[in-house]
C-alpha cells in the first residue's frame, strides 16, 4: 500500500528550524548584558531575580497626576498580557513592593529638553523606581516591562540597577496619513509601540496629493472635497494628541507645502499654481490670497495642535509647476528671482513668520535650508545627512531621516548603524554644532504600505532606531543588536502590534488557505526589492490594493540573514556541525517546497506570477547542495558547470515577480567557495 | 564535519501536514453545495461567478435607515479586510451592481418573531439581495461574505440564486461576565462573529459570587464593593446593546438570583440569608425589604435593557443556605413550605411579577420549572432537555442550552447533533408545543475560562450550534459541517476573531520563545479533559491566571481526529496510500518529538509539568509506529507485548496535567487490529 515508508523513517529536526530561529538566541545574551532595547546608559546586574505573580502591588508616591495612575493601570495591562496573571484587578491587598516615586510635573506641553531620565532599581524583593517627573517614570516602566521573562520560578525580573537618560532629544517616528488614510486604531497602537522603545515624537503627516485627511473647521471643503470621506475630526486628533501625551510622546503635524497639494485645490482650486488644478500639485506663492488662506489655516492647526513645533513640508517641488505658468514666471522675473528655490524661499520665508507669529517654531524638509532660511527653523533631513552638518554650521537645528527611511526594506544593521552624529559631514561639527543635532525620525510612508501591513514595516525595526537615538553612541553590537531585536519583537506583541501576525494573515487571503506553509517556506525567504527599486518594478497608485507577497513579507527576511551566515562561515572553513546541517536542512527544505507550492499558486491570482520564483528556490537550493557536497568532501568541480551556476544564481538574485531571492547571493557563496578542477 | 548528513537527504512532506490539516478540505466541498455556514434553507447554484474588485459598488434601495448604511459599511471593511482591495473607501464611481432591497423597518425594539428571512440572487454580472426589512439584509450580507473566495480570475462569489430564513427564532450565545469579567471590545468582537453565523441573542449574564459587574445607580454599592473596580458602566451597556442591534441581535440581561449572590452582598449584607453575608450565596427570599430592593433594581434593569425578556436566573440554590439559617427555617415551617424548592417558588413568582409589571418576559434555568410557574416564564434547559418538554407540555416555552456547554470542550460534532427539538423527550411533542422551543443558546462560561482565551472557546465550534438552530434539521452530515467548518473559521478571522492566535500566543508567553515548534507540536494532539473532570484536576477560583496548557489548546484537536480517522480506515482495511503516509507522518513526528521539547520544558515554571505528557507522547507514537508495521507486514505479534502495550495506552488516555493525550485511543485501536502469533 506504501511502497516507500522506509525513507519516511528520519528524525525530523527541521520542523524546528523551518520558518522560525533556533532557540539559542535568548541564551546567548546572557551576562554581562540585558535583553532590553534600546540599552540603558549606565546598568549594574546584580544576583537573583524579583518574581513577578499575583501578589504585585504598586504604590505611586511623590507628586500625582491621573496621567500616572494611567501609566499604572498600562502597565498592569501589559503585563497581565505578557503573564496571563489578571494582574489588571490588582487587588487593594497587595503587597506594596514596587514603588514609583515621582518627585514633580513635567510642562503642561511636553519640551523638547523635557528630562526623560529614571533610576530603577530591581532587587530580590523590592521595586524602586525614582524619576524627576512622569515622563522619567514612563521610561523606567517600560524598562522594567522588557526585563520580565519567564523562569522554572515564575515570570520575574532580574537584580539590576539602572540609570538611564535619552542621548538624543528628538526620537520620533513619522505616520504618513498623507498617501493613505491610517485610521486612529492603528496610529494609536503603534503610539503603544513607540512608548515600549521610548520614542518620543509622533510626526503625522496629514495631506499628500491623492487625500486631504483631517478636518478644517475653518476650510471645510479641504477635507470636504479632497479625503474621500476618510479623515480625521478634531475630536480624533485631540485623543490621539492626549493618548500620545499619556506615553510621553510629543505629536508634531506636518502639513507639506508648497507642493504635495493636489488634494487642497479639489475644494480651494484657487490656490493652484496649474491651469487645470487637479493636474497641479504646487500651490501659488505669488498671490497674496494664498498667504491670506495659510494664515487662517494655520491659525487653525497651530491651535489644534499644542506641541511647540510644526512641520510644514517644503520637499519635491517640481520647478516646472511655477515656471509653466506664465502668469507665475513673470512674476518670478519682476522680482529678480533667478529660479523655482528662489520662489519657494520667500513662500517659506512667509508662511514661517505666520507660525513664528503663533510662537511656534517651523520644521521643514532640508530643501528649505538656503543661506537666508530663519535660524529657528528645524532642518528635517531627508536626502543625506550633509543637510544636518550644514544647517547645524549655519546656527538651525536639525533632524535626521535619511537612513532611517523604514519603507524602503533595508536592513535593522543598516537602519541601526546610521548614528545623526556618525557621518563624516557631521562628525567634524564643533560640540556646539552637535547639540543642535536633535536626533531623528524614522519614516512610514504609505504610498506603498497600508494601514494594514504598516506595523510589519515598523516592527521590530524601528527598535534598532530607537536604540540609536536614545543609547549611548558607543553601543553598535550588530550581533548583539539582532539578539535583542528578537527579543523586543516578541515583547512588542504584549502591547498590541501586529508585526508578527501580517504575512500570515496576508498569506492565508492570498491563497484561501488557513496554513499555506509551502508559501510560508517561500515569503521566509524573499523580501521585497530595496530602495526605489520596488516602484519601478510595479506601478502603485494611493488607491493600489496592498495584497501581493511583496506586501506581505518582512521587509528582511531572518531566514536569509542567518542561512547568510552560515554560508559564510562554511566558505570561509569556520562552520560547525551545527552549521552544516543546518544549511542542508534548509536547502533540502527549499529544494522540495516548488512541487507542493506550484498546485496552490495556481490557484489564486494573487499567486500565479510566483511560479517562476517558486522554480528559481528550487534551483538555487539544487545548486546550494550541490555546493555543500563538493565542499564537504573537497571534491574539485568542474569549471564550466561552476560558471553556469554563478550566472544561473546570479540571474536568480534580480528581482523577480517585485520580490528578490534573498538565499541566492549566500548560495553564490558556497559555489564561489568550490575549487576547480 | 556532519557524519550523518545522508540521513537527511529526504522530502519533507511532513512539514506540510504536521501542524495543519491537509490542502484537500476546501476542494471537497464542491459540486452541490455551498462553503457556507449555517446551510441555507434554499439555495440553487448556476454556472459562473462574480468578480469582487474595486469597481464593487453597494446601492441600498428602498426602506431607509442609519443602521442599514452602517451595515454596507462594515460589509465594505470586512471584505476589504478579506481582499485587501481598498472597497472600505468606496468611491460615488464605483458599479452599482450590488443592489439591496429593503421593504420596510424591523420593530424598534428587535422582537423574538423579527422576520430574518432573505433573498440573495448572484449573477455574474450584479448581485440582488431582497428583505422585509433591515436585519434580513444583515443575514444577505453576511451570506454573501461567506460566499467569497480567491480564484484564479479574482475575489469572486459563485452565481447562485437562496432563498433563506431560520428554523428556530432564538439562537443565542451566552456570554458570562459574572465570574470573570469581559471588557467590551472582547463582547463587542464576538457580537461580529456572531452576526456572521446569524445568531441573534447575546446573553449577557452579568454578577455571580465573585464579581459583581455592571452599573447600578439605584444601588451603587452593588459595583462599588463587589466589582473589585471592574464593571460596565450603564453608558457601556447601552453602547453595547446600539452594537449588537445594528447586528440584528437582541441583547437579554441575566441577573442570576436567588442563589450565586454573593458579591450583592458585599454592599447590601441585608439581602443575605447567612449570618455571615461573605459567606453566603443565597438572597434572602423571606423578607419583604428583599423584594423592595428587587423591585428597585429590576426597575432600573429593565429599563436600562430594552429587550422584552430578562433573565433571572435561578440555579443551583443549596438548600442549607435557607433551612441552616433558624429565621428562615422557621418562616418555611410557618408557612407550611416543605422544602427549599417550595421557598424558591415563591421568590420566583414574587420577582416574575416585579418584571411582568414592566411589560418583560421572564427567564430562568430550569430550576424555576415548577407546577404552578407562570406560563409566560421561559424555560432556559441546563440540565437537560427534558426539562424543555416538560416545559413546553405545560405550556411554557423554553430555550435549550444543555448539550450547548461549549465550555466543557466537547467536539463540535457532538455540539452540533443536539437538537432543540431531537430528543426522545422533545421529539414526541405536539406541533404546538414543538412551537414553544424557541431554539438554543451557547454558553461561554468564564469560572475556567478569561476574556483572553474566550474566542478560542466559542469559534469556530458555535458556528455548529448557529447551524443546528437556522438551517432545516436534515442538514446533518458531521463531514461536511467539519469541512466547511475550517472555511467558516477562517471567515471569522476578517471579522476580527481571535480564535486562531490564542494558542500560540499562549505558547509563546508559557516559554518566552517566539516559536516554540515541539510545544505546539504537542499542544495540537492534546485537549483539556471534557465536561466537569478538568475542575477536579485543577482547582479554579475565579481569579486563578488562566495560563497553562489546558487554557491555550483549542477544546478540539484537528489534528488527532484526522488521525483517529484514518486509523480507524487503517483498522477497518480501508486505508489509502496517503493514508498510510500520512499516518505515518505523523507517529514520527510524535516520537521524535519530546526529545527537541523536554529542554524547553524545564525552562518555565508554566511548562514543566508538561514533561510526563510529552514522554507519553514519544511512547505512544513509538507503538503506533510499530502497529503500522506490523499490519503493513501483515506480521503476527507477541500476544504479551501486545497487551502490554494496550495496557500502557489506555493509561496514556487518561489525564495528565490536565490534559488528554488525544491520539491515544487511535494508536489503541492501531494496537487491536494487530493479531498475536
Amino acid at each position: 500500500m506504501n511502497g516507500d515508508r522506509g525513507a519516511l523513517r528520519r528524525p525530523l529536526l527541521l520542523v524546528l528550524c523551518i520558518l522560525s530561529l533556533p532557540f539559542n538566541a535568548r541564551a546567548q545574551e546572557k551576562g554581562n548584558s540585558l535583553s532590553i532595547m534600546p540599552l540603558p546608559a549606565h546598568f549594574e546586574q546584580g544576583q537573583g531575580e524579583f518574581i513577578v505573580d499575583g501578589s504585585l502591588g504598586i504604590v505611586l508616591k511623590g507628586y500625582q497626576e491621573p496621567r500616572l495612575e494611567r501609566a499604572r493601570q498600562r502597565f498592569l495591562d501589559t503585563l497581565s498580557r505578557e503573564t496571563g496573571i489578571p494582574l489588571w484587578r490588582e487587588a487593594a491587598v497587595n503587597q506594596p513592593h514596587f514603588i514609583v516615586q515621582t518627585e514633580g510635573p513635567s510642562a503642561a506641553v511636553q519640551r523638547l529638553d523635557e528630562d526623560e531620565s529614571y533610576h530603577l532599581a530591581i532587587s530580590s524583593t523590592s521595586v524602586e523606581l525614582k524619576a524627576a517627573n512622569p515622563i522619567g517614570v514612563l521610561r523606567g516602566l517600560q524598562t522594567f516591562l522588557q526585563l520580565v521573562r519567564v523562569t522554572p520560578r515564575g515570570f520575574s525580573a532580574p537584580v539590576v540597577v539602572i540609570d538611564d537618560k535619552p542621548r538624543f532629544p528628538w526620537r520620533g517616528l513619522l505616520i504618513d496619513s498623507g498617501h493613505r488614510f491610517v485610521p486612529v486604531a492603528d496610529v494609536k497602537r503603534n503610539l503603544d509601540g513607540m512608548e515600549a522603545v521610548k520614542l518620543n515624537v509622533l510626526h503625522w503627516r496629514f495631506a499628500d496629493n491623492a487625500g486631504f485627511h483631517i478636518e478644517s473647521k475653518k476650510f471645510p471643503l479641504l477635507q470636504g472635497k479632497g479625503s474621500g470621506g476618510f479623515y480625521y475630526s478634531q475630536d480624533e486628533v485631540r485623543e490621539v494628541i492626549a493618548f500620545a501625551r499619556d506615553r510621553g510622546i510629543r505629536v508634531v503635524p506636518e502639513f507639506d507645502m508648497p507642493c504635495h497639494t493636489t488634494s487642497w485645490f479639489a475644494g480651494y482650486p484657487e490656490l493652484s499654481s496649474g491651469q487645470d488644478p487637479s493636474n497641479s500639485s504646487a500651490i501659488d506663492p505669488t498671490r497674496e490670497s494664498t498667504y491670506k488662506f495659510l494664515d487662517g489655516f494655520l491659525g487653525e492647526m497651530t491651535s489644534l495642535f499644542p506641541d511647540y513645533y510644526i512641520h510644514l513640508g517644503g520637499d519635491e517641488c517640481d520647478p516646472k509647476e511655477w515656471e509653466g505658468n506664465p502668469r507665475i514666471h513673470e512674476f518670478m522675473q519682476a522680482h529678480a528671482m533667478k529660479d523655482a528655490g528662489a520662489l519657494q524661499a520667500v513662500f517659506t520665508t512667509r508662511v514661517q513668520r505666520l507660525v513664528a507669529d503663533r510662537k511656534k517654531i517651523m520644521m521643514g524638509w532640508d530643501e528649505v535650508l538656503r543661506p537666508d532660511t530663519p535660524q529657528d527653523v528645524v532642518i528635517h533631513s531627508w536626502r543625506g545627512p550633509s543637510s544636518l552638518a550644514e544647517a547645524a554650521r549655519s546656527g538651525n537645528r536639525g533632524v535626521l531621516s535619511s537612513g532611517y527611511y523604514i519603507d524602503l526594506n533595508q536592513s535593522a544593521a543598516e537602519h541601526y548603524l546610521v548614528d545623526p552624529l556618525g557621518d563624516l559631514t557631521t562628525a567634524t561639527l564643533t560640540p556646539e554644532q552637535k547639540a543642535r543635532v536633535l536626533g531623528g525620525e524614522a519614516t512610514m510612508w504609505t504610498d506603498i504600505v497600508s494601514h494594514e501591513n504598516m506595523d510589519n514595516r515598523i516592527w521590530p525595526r524601528t527598535a534598532a532606531v530607537a536604540e540609536r537615538l536614545w543609547s549611548p553612541g558607543e553601543v553598535r553590537d550588530v550581533g548583539s543588536m539582532y539578539r535583542r531585536l528578537a527579543i523586543v519583537s516578541q515583547k512588542l506583541v504584549y502591547h498590541g502590534l501586529r508585526h508578527r501576525l501580517i504575512t500570515d494573515e496576508m498569506l492565508q487571503r492570498m491563497t484561501g488557505e488557513s496554513d499555506p506553509v509551502p508559501l510560508k517556506v517561500l515569503a521566509a525567504v524573499v523580501q521585497p526589492p530595496r530602495m526605489y527599486e520596488r516602484q519601478d518594478l510595479r506601478t502603485f497608485t494611493d488607491f493600489t490594493p496592498i495584497n501581493r507577497l511583496d506586501d506581505a513579507v518582512s521587509p528582511e527576511s531572518d531566514t536569509a540573514r542567518e542561512f547568510n551566515e552560515i554560508a559564510k562561515r562554511i566558505a570561509r572553513e569556520q562552520a560547525t556541525t551545527q552549521d552544516w546541517q543546518q544549511a542542508r536542512d534548509w536547502l533540502l527544505l527549499w529544494r522540495d517546497n516548488d512541487a507542493k507550492l506550484q498546485p496552490l499558486l495556481s490557484r489564486s491570482f494573487l499567486t500565479q506570477d510566483l511560479a517562476p520564483v517558486s522554480r528559481n528556490l528550487s534551483r538555487v537550493a539544487e545548486i546550494g547542495l550541490q555546493a555543500l557536497d563538493d565542499l564537504h568532501e573537497h571534491r574539485l568541480v568542474n569549471a564550466d558547470v561552476r560558471n553556469r551556476n554563478i550566472e544561473f544564481l546570479k540571474s536568480a538574485a534580480k528581482p523577480q515577480a517585485v520580490l528578490l531571492l534573498m538565499v541566492a547571493p549566500a548560495v553564490e557563496e558556497l559555489v564561489q567557495a568550490t575549487r576547480t578542477q
